[in-house]
């Protein structure tokens, strides 16, 4: 049904290991320190432990006594502070490099955070260039900057705060359904037929010169599906509530590169409903389950949005579960 | 993000809804009684309760004082029993026909089955013609029969507890990662890489006369993916733990429609590792996890391919869940 596919990527962009670093990485692996997430860290949950937290450096702040790092590690807005001793400062250590930080987890005296990593070691794991490197500290970079930097632009805030909040509006989505007795269905990607016409298709064929010779792989024409209705409407005659959640595509003529030629869809099929309301209630679960769940889980992730990028909309969101859904006939 | 196209199908398969069944459905249905799937009412917590439930029927046995009715609506491999009085035998209650049967849910004398609904009503929502049907009651198909008959063969064991199975396990698939700290990407479709040659692509081009004129309607050639291993790898620069699980391509050269042109791929990356050992033990978690949740939550579906389809694979898996992965070396 699935095959897997694991693999690594040790060290971050644009940086070569340093074999000594490496070695003496290991060397310290062996010490018994709990790993932790930022956002695990953050928690508070391992206050007065020995731990270990590996991300990017989002800045440094050397001082005559004492160092100050923020580092990141894409599961969590908030970066953990790291403090430690002047003599932990290192050259490699810039903003953007690979990190891993030992020491203890301990009370912030600051209000603004609820923790701190007392660092007892620092090992640059991934070199970074900060005259090579296309972002500036605490600089904000418009989307256009960012465009061409698709290897990069994930380390920034607004990015990584969208992937967070896309992963957890899909883990949302298929709880919902999965509560309300749905089953999920993998409705084909290339498929034969058309949907009722539902958009523009795109074709699918065999590339490269194998295949020159034939006129259909599939002996039929086949396309890239624009929806999953027509197999999901056949699964509702035997299962009663399916759904599917998927890639979804149409080939609109646009000339522009911003147009969704692939798109996420939710369709869900139920069977045996005796008005419009059994389907309306549906919808507005989905909505509504969905929007608690990423309000509830990317909180920060959701105010930062609100505050840059769409001002506003928090108070629509909060409004929208405040009420129930007003329903209006069609002739309305 | 997505769309939501929700949509009714109100009977089941090659039936011609009654109005006047209709009607009178409508308005019993104004009554109070709990809807329940026949997977919630086998589990007896209803007991005792007015309850009503809707499904097709597997098998109908009318007797001189009583009905007997099987009722499967494809959320159990088991069918729930109908018991009712003989004055609520139909002529259209056949194999295949699509019910809804109201009554109590009470303990069943027989020690096979945990419930049974004392039916007070019984109402045939989708007729179902007895001499067209092409599956015959009590009969085992095998999957040759079946293969001309999408959109039926769900109806059978074999299909609904595959599906159900694949349902449960792309379920525990992603609460493994998300358990373990992991981000979901949704890696795109269609991509204009190859990823280092995985395999054959299929190309991708917009059909239809719109079109006819451009050379590239993404600028580049543009194929579907054969895995979205170069795009979490850049995520994992970002993210240190990220993981896609969707649908993936390859066009090898077969002329058979057995041949997987498309399938589902798990595919996962993690950064900061330090040695092999941090994989596999991914990849093993995710392999257990998975077979367990399935063997907990579809225990009677992994019992009827155990017992018809793949004899044996039981102990297997159990074997597998025992013993701790065996690692050996690339040159072993």
């Amino acid at each position: 049904m699935f095959q897997t596919v694991t693999k690594t990527l040790l060290v971050s962009s644009s940086s070569l290991v340093n074999r000594s670093i490496c070695q003496s990485l290991r060397h310290y692996c062996n010490q018994s320190s709990t790993k932790l997430r930022v956002s695990e860290a953050l928690t508070g949950a391992e206050l007065g432990k020995n731990v270990r937290v590996q991300g990017w450096v989002r800045s440094v702040r050397p001082q005559k006594k004492n160092l100050f790092l923020h580092v990141n590690d894409g599961s969590s807005l908030q970066s953990l502070q790291v403090v430690g001793g002047a003599e932990l400062n290192d050259p490699l250590l810039t903003f953007g490099s690979a990190v891993e930080v030992t020491g203890t987890l301990r009370k912030s005296p600051h209000p603004q955070q609820p923790v701190e990593l007392g660092a007892d070691q620092i090992h640059v794991v991934g070199e970074c260039n900060s005259v090579d490197f296309p972002f500036k500290i605490k600089e904000r970079h418009s989307l256009e900057y960012l465009r061409p930097l698709p290897h990069l632009r994930c380390r920034t805030n607004v990015f990584s705060s969208l992937l967070r909040v896309r992963s957890e509006a899909t883990t949302a989505v298929h709880s919902y359904f999965k509560s309300n007795g749905f089953l999920q269905i993998h409705t084909p990607t290339i498929t034969s037929n058309d949907c009722e016409g539902a958009g523009e298709l795109f074709q699918v064929e065999p590339s490269g010169p194998d295949f020159e010779e034939e006129v259909n792989f599939f002996s039929v024409p086949a396309f890239l599906t624009v929806s999953g209705q027509l197999h999901l409407e056949v699964m509702s005659g035997s299962f009663s509530r399916v759904y599917t959640f998927g890639p979804t595509f149409r080939a609109e003529n646009s000339q522009s590169r911003r147009h969704l030629a692939e798109f996420f869809m939710v369709e869900a099929e139920i069977s045996f409903t005796q008005s419009l309301e059994d389907l309306t209630k549906v919808m507005e679960g989905m909505f509504r389950s969905t929007t608690e769940h990423v309000l509830a889980h990317c909180a920060d992730d959701v105010g930062l949005f609100h505050k840059h990028v769409t001002p506003g909309h928090r108070d629509r969101v909060d409004a929208m579960l405040k009420q129930s859904f007003p329903v209006i006939t069609y002739s309305e």
